[in-house]
């Protein structure tokens, strides 16, 4: 049985997302559906993207992947299916799709031909028009039946981190989940070819305020309840954390915010 | 592999809608469960209805929709059991499921009967009573058998919107969703009625405060970000936006308001 | 096919959740995975023990029930493959399995062997150690093959109420729920024991506050709206509400403060 995956901003609020899964299931009743959020921050494309790219290689190949975060809704953006070397991806056309496709090898991308689709709301493109094309999909209709090959659609909405000078990183606040952990746009790779290790004693800046220092660590539970610390997070990313607390409340940090880090020798 | 639907006030804060899960499944193992939404504002029956009667009609015929909003529990309101012409409707006698079923057809209506079910409690007869009943319908086990015919259930619990003029019409809001776009009871079919078209100007005036001139557009990103616009949402309903905004902040308005809308000539 | 049950407190805004049930199915497709809840409060071990005490026994036999309340993650602490009569149990060693294990007949007891799983990281035991254990549970392994039977696990995390005197019990606010429900660690057979009856009236003192009179009803709807009443609730413990309102709010309660319960004579 295919699995369908939904990614977006919608919140549980509405019964939005439960129409997008009558509308699937009404093509294709024997497909399994799993919501990996529909937390995003409202209309954050970057966010959406990130969390993506974290998620989807956790499920199994062939799995369907439908991201809708789409402040585009209704104007002339289109929407996209990309085929990549073991998963489908369905969404806008506004790069939410675009990082994740490209780390698993993109094969070929469609603009979706909508013509012989029902009336398409001006709002509602996750129930009209991306919810119809994952179950399609899954059906095993090819995405040339259900779109026109493309090479024009647009780029990822990266965030990327530089070394501002050996031992030196300058990245950003990605992404703030639950526990209030600051997630960096800074991948484990790129402190380990700094020559920072576990152990290490970093200073941290955010965004021009007092810097502080911190110990890069293992796990949460090797520092005190109520401590700041650095971690490799399982995102495989830079993290500000607090154990046991809110680093995010703690620090009043908000998503977005520049961070420098540096080894102190 | 039938569907059962779960419509509540419960949040997913507590095991509620779990439990109610692991009820149906005990009885049926062989069923599909989809939230519709467990976000409804607690105790509000009117805005179930309103969910409900936007939701239904995406999901597969047959599917079974269980709703439970029901401040009534534990008293001597009774369960409903409501076949209509492609549905079944499970939930308390308060009115909740009549706008849905009346508008699929309603075939012959049930007061569900607890006689053989296991001890009920006072206060969750969404585990009780409405997670069984649809289950054993999902089992194919008619509700004739399950239940005593009727034709004594309350109505709906109506909010019409009314023509107070050529051209004006007044309504409520009936219905806030996560994005702060503020839903209207009035259905897009009165508004053509009255002449009004995509790109006219609408006088719209909430509860005696000073009236706005808001344009009516057919899509969210037709203005530009921050500005208030009037739609026809994916509801079919007139709403009043914020691209990229929160509308609902923005203009302080709380589910309920009295609201006029006219077109300015 | 069989059930898994999530229960965790790493609430919906993140792929957390999503992540698990992808791992899970990579591993098995032909399951069901259930929500209990992810609304757990952060770290918060006997609260999540108590959900979990609550909600297991409403699923099938054979359910594989997840538990992922986890502040020792990436320390020391061992992880738990619990063998009931009726169940499987899976989570970290820190109590959050024992009362509901123990309500259903400890069987056998394993640490779990995580010599032959991937790569493990420090803070996501969920993803990289629980949700594979379940998954490989319930393709039939059995727990021998996973772990190393034991009887050195960390017991529940207790709060037990008492009988200060006869007539008189003393408990604490285990948990609140999303209607603001004070849900007590007092089961209904002691109150019966205390010759308690539906009708009587209970002298109620929250933690040295004044104390109040409050009547033990069987439903909600038996007071008029915005009184409190006690209630035996459907956890089938003493809960202090306020009929369509917030009990939580008018009083302010928080989770973990003592009561004490008086029959007034």
């Amino acid at each position: 049985m295919p699995i369908i995956t939904l990614l977006t901003d919608f919140g549980l609020q509405d019964p939005y997302v439960g129409v997008m899964k009558g509308v699937i299931y009404k093509i294709n009743p024997n497909v399994k559906i799993v919501d990996i959020t529909h937390g995003v921050s409202k209309f954050n494309v970057r966010e959406a993207a990130f969390i993506l790219a974290y998620s989807y290689k956790y499920f199994p190949p062939g799995t369907i992947h439908v991201v809708v975060v789409d402040p585009g809704v209704g104007t002339a953006r289109k929407g996209l299916i990309i085929k990549t070397k073991k998963y489908f991806f369905v969404g806008p056309d506004n790069g939410v799709l675009i990082s994740a496709a490209e780390e698993n090898g993109i094969q070929a991308v469609y603009f979706i031909n909508t013509e012989n689709y029902k009336e398409i709301s001006y709002t509602f493109h996750g129930r009209d028009v991306f919810a119809p094309t994952a179950a399609y999909l899954s059906l095993g209709i090819p995405p040339s039946k259900l779109g026109n090959p493309t090479e024009k659609y647009l780029p990822a909405p990266y965030s990327r981190p530089s070394i501002v000078e050996k031992g030196t990183i300058s990245g950003e606040i990605i992404y703030i989940d639950g526990f209030g952990n600051l997630v960096t746009n800074i991948p484990s790779n790129l402190i380990w070819k700094q020559e920072i290790r576990y152990g290490d004693l970093l200073e941290v800046t955010i965004r021009g305020r007092r810097p502080m220092k911190l110990r890069l660590h293992k796990a949460y539970g090797e520092t005190p309840p109520g401590s700041l610390l650095l971690l490799i997070n399982s995102f495989n990313h830079l993290e500000i954390s607090m154990n046991m607390g809110n680093a995010a409340n703690a620090l009043k940090v908000k998503q977005g915010e520049k961070i420098t880090v540096r080894k102190v020798i």
